[in-house]
């Protein structure tokens, strides 16, 4: 068993941004030398997720919708009263979404589709700096 | 450490299809005859998903329903706009609803629940081929 | 490879019980004594799920709220009809928000971030006993 670990921090630029983090996921991988396994994709993180999409510009305005619809701006959210930072939709639209995800490893590549791609979800209200751990075993 | 890959291809009869994939993910993960460890089941697609709920054909239609709220089809996506497919709706339910699961095996059987079952969710306009992959390490 | 599985009884106050299952799954993950590798929680369930979100009461109306937008109480399940056991919203939200989660281990510890809480969601209308596995593979 090998087990190898990296994290890498991405500078995002506040609410809404979608970070293509799948050349730098792929780059771990291959980096491993970790011929047949699992690798798991995830973020330390509770404002923001990891999800798998096209990169489409337009369906990144369909997606960032659809979430505003489950968690609105303009709704009071309790937990603004406990921090005041104004950031408890981006809470609830990170929960929904996930931390992470877990993909095969073969021939050192991760088995992806031909148009998936793995974006780091920024919902908080400003910019953040994000650590994306990808672990691989095999 | 051992790792056995499957795939296997499901077709589907287009939206709102539910695959029930279970049995065939069972079979991999006994073929594997790895006595302890993790499978994961993902699928290779943006408009297709994983997900584990009972096996029940009215809440089916219940699931359907939710996510025809978050993503309704008479909306106006701008994905549409890029491909002219008219699927957006069916990328932001897959987005939403994630490409896969990671659950314990051991006595080369998966630990799920009495009435946990796999499923492949089909959200694409038309018939699809899926591949969905199982990865067993241990 | 080294495995270590772990089932952890947790029993819920029914309809929207957050439990936050961190500190059992951690002393799992040490117990384990795998010193770099991953872990996979997950709960074997149809009608409760497994989140990382932060640990604040105001938070957990807030998700609370989404999740009954998505599957309002006063909606007629189709569920219903089968097992006359009016769960038919709880299938639904478990559905969305996913059984499981798979995070990095590193010096017998879950790489986590500082705000990240492990919680079983409780969506069943009654007190329920939970089962959650921990698997740890490295």
């Amino acid at each position: 068993m090998v087990c190898r670990f990296y994290s890498i921090d991405f500078r995002t630029s506040g609410e809404d941004d979608f970070v293509d983090v799948t050349k730098e996921v792929l780059e771990c991988v291959e980096q491993s030398a970790i011929p047949a396994g699992i690798a798991s994709v995830s973020v330390r993180s509770t404002t923001s997720s990891i999800v798998v999409c096209e990169n489409e510009a337009g369906l990144k305005e369909d997606i960032r919708d659809a979430l505003r619809k489950i968690a609105p701006s303009e709704k009071e959210y309790r937990h603004n009263e406990a921090w005041h930072d104004e950031n408890g939709r981006s809470h609830v639209k990170a929960t929904l979404t996930g931390q992470g995800i877990t993909l095969p490893v073969t021939g050192s590549r991760l088995l992806m589709g031909q148009w998936q791609s793995i974006f780091l979800l920024e919902f908080d209200v400003k910019p953040r700096t994000r650590t994306v751990d990808v672990a691989v075993v095999g």
